[in-house]
């Protein structure tokens, strides 16, 4: 896959999945990680794996997506709820974080294309019925199919690039750093979300954003 | 209509389109102030007016929705661009800004119940074909037609709304303040964004944060 700069890169994925429809997390990591490596990528689960799962709500699915993208340990977040809002505004309340809310394939395209995000929550009990699967696979297939930010329709490319710029751009003023979020928020809402197995065996091998990473080990008492 | 604390009130909503989809905003006015008003909400077309308006980005749409709420120049934001999505992420990367993407109905009515936010963002080009009013008509008739934050389902209102209030705590660690977002943002972009004749009429009328009002007169030079 070509990347923005025109160089092969390959995303690692991180799975996030809430209370609600962690059931779910076996059949979308299936599928994710199927299509994920038509192109490359590879997809860590983070869980919840099912729903005797240690638990995360919608809001810490948005805290472990923004802790993963801030410090790197993934290059792309797949999450969701019920609806998928919940998730996504709870991803989009954090800084470098742009979350998609994705339905069907064609969001998803246009999501890469022309909003050029690191996330997508997705509805997994809303309109999640008979052939959910299908809906899954080409979403991902839509996601993955081009490198992202190449506009649509192309000619709109320049205009689309120069607002996401922007975007990024203000998201830099409207949120506070990471390591300050992760200072300041509630220490046991932070321990409950990031005290998990696969958090502590994909996050400590990928992460690269040391003061984050000390941060979390703390937290762990690691 | 009955608010969360069992008594009646009206909501003041706001409405701006970006500049791609400018054209709609007359039509999208007229259906949103006819359901509106059958609840005894009020209309502010803040514009685009028409695709000759001067130009809002959706990146500015955010931004504006934002001074709106901050300031209590309004209770509730309807915008949008050609997916909404951009919106969407412009609006959500501000301080006590909960913005919904809405493509349908049941969207606008599960956003409601259980997300209890203050802003939707729709597409108004994605989709948006023939008998288009017919769909904004009954997504702002399921918006309204239910006091916000209700639940869905209703037994499920009570873990709902503590993630709500959870959410809106995050929020308020993981935000700048909105007077230092204006101070700190690019002054000419603050400056776009406001200096329309939409603006100076329904804000200087409606806001209430003194600060906020104060920079805005003095980004107008007035």
């Amino acid at each position: 896959m070509l990347g923005k700069k025109g160089k092969v890169y390959i995303m690692k994925i991180a799975l996030i999945n809430e209370n609600s429809q962690a059931a779910k997390n076996e059949l979308v990591c299936k599928v994710l990680t199927n299509v994920a490596a038509k192109y490359g990528h590879t997809v860590d689960n983070y869980g919840m794996l099912n729903a005797e799962d240690k638990s995360l709500t919608y809001v810490q699915n948005g805290l472990l997506a923004a802790i993963l993208l801030n410090s790197k340990a993934c290059d792309f977040v797949v999450t969701g709820c019920g609806t998928g809002a919940g998730a996504m505004l709870a991803c989009n309340s954090f800084p470098k974080v742009l979350c998609g809310l994705v339905v069907e394939p064609s969001d998803a395209y246009l999501f890469g294309q022309i909003n050029d995000g690191n996330a997508i929550a997705m509805p997994f009990a809303k309109g999640f019925g008979w052939g959910a699967e299908l809906n899954l696979e080409n979403v991902f297939e839509n996601l993955f199919k081009a490198p992202f930010g190449g506009g649509y329709p192309k000619e709109r490319v320049i205009p689309e690039q120069r607002n996401k710029k922007i975007l990024d751009g203000v998201k830099e003023i409207t949120h506070t750093p990471m390591i300050e979020i992760l200072n300041k928020i509630d220490q046991q809402f932070l321990k409950e979300t990031i005290d998990r197995d696969t958090f502590k065996k994909y996050f400590f091998e990928n992460a690269k954003d040391q003061e984050i990473i000390d941060y979390c080990k703390k937290v762990l008492n690691m």
